[in-house]
């Protein structure tokens, strides 16, 4: 098991407290306790860390979702939380304990290939992708906080990741992520800003849905699907270790594409690398 | 009177239907109508309005919005609005019939000076400003129809209106959009995409609220609150005399800043222009 997407169902606290989306450090401070020392100073030193987890709130429950994103986090993580031994999440310092609830591995695969294959052997894939940010999504860039949504940094931030962790498949080709932002667009969003609580700061982010449309030859359009889909896994933007950038992404309208510009869109997929190169004809 | 705000209030037709913003090209054709022949044509020439209109839908009734931007356009389109033998608007191929109910002058200014005055008399102006979209807003930039606000755009196209309009006070300076970019930013907002019906196409477009912080000394934050206020009369964005862009401003938050960089900001007021000068220290 290499990626893997847990989900916690959390009852609220005696008082009736619910965990929301804001106790998302709280929770990183938790987890860290339990993973091994070894683990814990290895992924304190790591500056992309092969893990995200988000807290959402629902009605009176809430659900925790942790994905990990490499073999050694599926071990260190995801198994222990799904051990029976693991039944209750201790917030100390707020003297708050939160019951767990169902666990259910929603999504697990063996490998990079495995999780690209769904996309890449899927016939008609998905010209329109709904995203819906549930917790605070922020990027760096230029020195400041984003709090608009930018697809370029949206795909690079996938491709750093993706080229991280993915061992066997990565992802090489010079500007991917202005080549892909250049053949998709937001055609849609409903967002607001959020602050996102970490100590003693608040972090400028935005959170809501967005759909995103895709003007690009197939395999260009699987690719995109593959990095938007593995954002549910990687999380989006920073400090999705935290709590911050929780997304969910829903593939909606299938069919063909034609544009004006005939494209012919190679990849060459080897043990070693899913090598992506465009050449455009007129 | 040369700028002028003009609220009129619409009861529902017989069927109980409501008019909205999507109508705002009907409303605006039935002006035209209504308008002398010289002036339609007149109007028709000009590439930049020298007036802006919208519909606000509010529960069972509506609030049409007119707002004039220079002498003519207030003798032209507002003083006959406000004589009585007005009474109702026919929407001739819809078939529907909106009784005007309240009208209000809710501003008029005598002049370009006197808006002016407004702000820059104000001893502690406003470091927090919050527009609502009521109607989509939309800009026009790299050929694209641009759905994410920006204050670059939205300052330049305020400059640009004020400067077409207003006679006897302009504003010149090399850059100075981007100067008031740079000393304010989008703090807060909260909005969506909106598609406006025009013809028989859809203009992308975004509505909703949003909070402009300024981090200026006091006589940039007096000329940012006067251009933002100016889009409550101008409208903002595209296609302002058809019924989009149309906004309200709330300035908030009143205090001094005080940033790293000393400013010195000299406003030579004269009958001609209102130039604006800038010299930083350090």
């Amino acid at each position: 098991m290499q990626i893997a997407h847990l989900e916690i169902t959390l009852a609220g606290d005696e008082k009736g407290n619910i965990p929301s989306y804001q106790m998302g450090s709280l929770f990183h401070g938790w987890l860290m306790e339990r993973v091994s020392p070894d683990y814990a100073r290895l992924l304190h030193q790591s500056e992309m860390k092969p893990f995200s987890q988000y807290v959402e709130k629902k009605g009176q429950e809430a659900i925790w979702h942790i994905s990990a994103l490499d073999r050694t986090a599926c071990q260190e993580i995801i198994v222990p939380l799904l051990e029976e031994d693991f039944s209750c999440i201790e917030i100390r310092h707020k003297k708050e304990v939160f019951k767990a609830g169902e666990k259910k591995l929603v999504y697990s695969f063996a490998s990079y290939k495995e999780l690209a294959d769904r996309y890449y052997l899927e016939s008609t894939p998905s010209r329109v992708v709904k995203m819906e940010m549930v917790t605070p999504v922020s990027f760096r860039s230029g020195g400041e906080y984003q709090i608009f949504p930018s697809l370029h940094l949206i795909y690079q931030n996938l491709i750093n990741r993706w080229n991280q962790f993915a061992d066997k498949v990565s992802l090489e080709e010079k500007n991917l992520a202005a080549t892909l932002a250049e053949h998709s667009f937001i055609s849609g969003y409903r967002l607001e800003t959020r602050y996102f609580p970490l100590e003693k700061i608040f972090i400028p982010a935005f959170a809501g849905r967005m759909s995103i449309k895709i003007a690009a030859p197939s395999p260009m359009v699987a690719l995109i699907n593959m990095l938007l889909g593995y954002s549910a896994f990687s999380g989006l933007g920073i400090k999705t270790s935290l709590g911050m950038g929780g997304v969910r992404v829903i593939e909606e309208k299938r069919g063909e594409w034609s544009g004006k510009r005939q494209a012919i869109l190679k990849i060459h997929s080897s043990r070693k690398f899913l090598m992506i190169k465009y050449s455009y004809g007129d």
